[in-house]
């Protein structure tokens, strides 16, 4: 076994200030530090053929078909919010992960850690979330657990979701399968999850409430496979942002992406907080949002579809897949026509998102 | 929407000291209480016909095949103690689960929700445990995900895992297969990983340390299949120990039990500490103990099959399957000659075991 020093020196990344011995929330912010964590101790002892993709969820191939397993733990504070609830996010969270394997969402599991002291009666509101959300997507809750914590020991409810989708057999939703050329579609504004669990939090003396985007995208996704349009990946965008999703799939697919910053809608609301707050639209959470790297014929047809959806009218073509690279770089094209890199997060902008 | 009062009746359980209004640690110490949380608040909104029989796990069909799917979150403080640790835990127990239906586990989901300021050497121990034990059972572990907490706001480390397995087309496991007549026995003794957490956690100053029984049960499950054995149920045990074990499955099944008492084996060590703790053996968590229930022809071939394990010295016959019971009872012939009702736990013996 590798000592400390080893370990700090495998984790190290260019956050002078943090203490590498000692896990810090910028590990489970969604940004660098969180990859790094991951590819270089989960993956570095866990990985195989199956997980080392780094997608939403895997795709494994049993008894002659394809099946995506994928899971997420979900630990938002406060757990009920403007357009939402811990339950609903962890049904919806965990069936888009699944839509975004091209896969349709069939089966969840549902292990609940709640702390002593607790109320039945918000445990009793966030069961019936989770039954609503189950039945608006179609999935079947079909396993579960309950640990109970002491006070003081964990904060409220945290709750964990896993889920199986069947994958038609001629679905192939990877990052690998990126290519030059592809359009990148995204299905409406960005960053309203992250200001509406903000502003709740934090009791920001706002005048209009802004709402989590959380929604279900598995129908939507069901859509757009069954027009045949050739999808070569999906990712919904959560912790990190749109720029977060992007670098993940630029790294993973070892190509250049460039994005126009004027096809990237914030509502005025959201821009506004963000602006308050210095935050960056592109870098704060979303739960209903996704990006589709299709292919370029298809990108007409794709956008009719994600029009058609209620966050459709901000639904844009965000940009293109330049040429390969091996850092996977994604290029923010600004509206001041200046060209600049657009970086994963580094560390944490908001903790505790989902 | 029921109000507090309606849900407070339905919780209601016979331990008058307790404030129904909000969780308590007996919610989640795998007795009469969380029995009654599952059944009256989880089942009544989420029950279909997968889950409803309350079994480790639930066997579904997908594309003409079964599978198995169940899910664990592992809360055990302290995460490492003699005999094992949080990571092989949360391995063992789902891969256990599984072999519970039936199924062959095939591959595992792996949730961390980790506070900050864990010690990311821990980490990287638990992380190996994970791997040496995915690699003994056979399972992979193909998708992931990370959350960080605040300091104060978690303990630790909790891991959901969840799994899925492959079951034979001809093998169907469940409480509502058991019949008169059936013999049921047990792998070997029983209370030690409850004893074992409960001496570290306490620093109770005993001369031999007792290590817990956390081991996989995939592999003997496998050779009773294999050998055609017709089994008509498993169930391993975890919280609740032997009793809460033996009753589930008689309320399930509506079968009175009978249990002959000198056949439970609790070592010399274990029942030393038991007396001093007032601890009953019988209700102290296991981690590498399941019972069978299996036609009485075949009892004596599974009894074979037991006694070649490593706890194998301590395997036996616990008990016969009497007649229908609408209440699902089991009745413990004590050595004295003397039956008595064995119950479920009533609330909670020891918190956070698993």
């Amino acid at each position: 076994m590798n000592d400390a020093k080893n370990i700090i020196d495998k984790l190290s990344c260019p956050l002078p200030d943090n203490n590498y011995d000692n896990i810090t929330m910028a590990h489970g912010g969604g940004g660098k530090m969180m990859n790094n964590l991951i590819d270089k101790l989960f993956l570095h002892y866990l990985s195989n053929n199956l997980n080392d993709e780094k997608h939403d969820g895997a795709v494994f191939i049993s008894e002659g078909h394809k099946f995506a397993f994928t899971t997420d733990s979900y630990v938002v504070n406060p757990v009920f919010f403007p357009g939402g609830d811990i339950g609903r996010l962890a049904v919806y969270g965990t069936v888009n992960d699944l839509a975004m394997c091209g896969a349709k969402p069939a089966y969840l599991s549902l292990g609940l850690i709640i702390e002593e002291g607790f109320s039945i009666k918000d445990l009793e509101k966030i069961i019936i979330s989770i039954k609503e959300a189950s039945d608006r997507t179609g999935v079947k809750i079909i396993t579960g657990d309950t640990k109970v914590v002491e006070k003081g020991k964990g904060d409220g409810i945290f709750i964990n979701t896993a889920g199986i989708g069947i994958v038609r057999d001629d679905i192939n939703i990877s990052p690998s399968r990126v290519e030059e050329g592809d359009l990148i579609l995204i299905n409406g504004d960005v960053g309203r999850h992250g200001i509406a669990i903000m502003t709740t939090r934090e009791n920001l003396d706002i005048e209009s409430t802004i709402k989590s985007d959380c929604a279900p995208l598995n129908i939507v996704v069901q859509q757009l496979i069954e027009s045949g349009i050739e999808i070569h990946c999906l990712r919904d965008l959560t912790r990190g942002g749109l720029g977060s999703a992007l670098n993940e799939i630029a790294s993973s697919a070892k190509f250049e992406i460039e994005i126009d910053e004027k096809s990237i809608n914030v509502t005025e609301e959201v821009k506004g907080v963000c602006e308050i707050l210095g935050f960056d639209p592109v870098h704060v959470a979303n739960e209903g949002r996704f990006i589709a790297f299709v292919k370029k014929k298809d990108a007409g047809k794709a956008f009719d579809i994600l029009k058609q959806e209620e966050s459709g009218k901000y639904a844009s073509i965000l940009g293109v897949v330049k040429g390969k690279n091996k850092y996977g770089l994604v290029i923010l094209k600004s509206i001041m026509g200046v060209n600049r890199i657009l970086d994963m997060m580094s560390g944490e902008q908001l903790p505790r998102i989902c």
